[in-house]
């Protein structure tokens, strides 16, 4: 990877507010292209936010089934969720949500990087953490968060990413990660 | 996977238009919880989209770099774009951004499944391609749209998505699982 910055830098000019919801925070920006010419720049600020591989010694990964509206459907994805604040700690983030939405704790936590969703329109970052070592305890999950777990193969959910069954991103990123992290690159 | 919409569905009540810009169409929507409660749904609604590898039958694949606003940074990044309309031949789309963005032309063209970025919030689905029997034209970007083109072989790009230095979540998910389905699960 080189440093292409230079060239292809776009700079602030101006920020028109357009919505700040509850979830959503969406501005307008003025920008100058790398000619000198201006464009607007439609953005969803974020906080950033984290997703967990809890990956159990039997090689079974805890997975969540929620229904995602934007979608209206079913989706079958790993743990995730936003951070309270850009400050926050994203290991803590992530024992958090882990906790919350499973009940899980893990007494292993290993970044698997960084997963930026949508570069195009959304200023999101999620970091990847894989979870080992796990500790059952009970979920609390949020009034209006609705999930159903179930533990299944890493092989088998790798399997089913291949073959186009898992559509989630950072599912599809993070597992197969996890997957080559612990088999090593095949040959 | 097991079919849990019953119990975890979100029925539409109503919607109120919030924005409808260049990119983003974004609306707040009120829907009613399995338990029987009132939410609301901050949702960006989206054509669609595709992603394409572009793999050279030496082994490598051409990247792009993209200055992208919302992260503040250029992004190193597989050739994407979104779908002119809802009804769009994904096939077609993907032949079209590849031409546009690279000038290069696919012989033959396959799907490696869709990827969705960011289910709370958007309603993007993006269909992966895998290109290749390439053949050389001419680039036609868009007038907004400024990017620097790189061959690289494709094992060293997923070493790089393996240590975290590639971010793009598409890139890291379409690359991945190139990987796999040219070399076959690591035992």
């Amino acid at each position: 990877m080189k440093d292409h910055t230079p060239e292809l830098l776009e700079s602030f000019v101006s920020r028109e507010e357009i919505f700040n919801g509850v979830i959503v925070h969406l501005v307008r920006d003025t920008v100058t292209l790398p000619n000198g010419k201006h464009a607007t720049r439609e953005t969803i600020l974020h906080n950033g936010a984290v997703a967990i591989v809890p990956l159990f010694e039997d090689g079974t990964v805890l997975m969540e089934y929620q229904y995602r509206y934007p979608l209206s459907r079913v989706i079958y994805e790993i743990p995730a969720g936003k951070l309270d604040s850009p400050a926050e700690d994203t290991r803590a983030a992530a024992l958090r949500e882990l906790r919350e939405e499973t009940g899980y704790t893990a007494r292993r936590l290993t970044s698997l990087g960084y997963y930026i969703p949508s570069p195009a329109i959304l200023g999101e970052r999620i970091e990847m953490f894989l979870a080992e070592e796990l500790e059952r305890g009970e979920a609390s999950p949020d009034d209006d968060e609705f999930l159903c777990l179930e533990r299944r193969p890493l092989s088998e959910l790798c399997e089913e990413i291949l073959s186009g069954r898992i559509e989630d991103g950072k599912t599809q990123a993070a597992l197969l990660k996890t997957l080559l992290l612990k088999r090593g690159f095949p040959q």
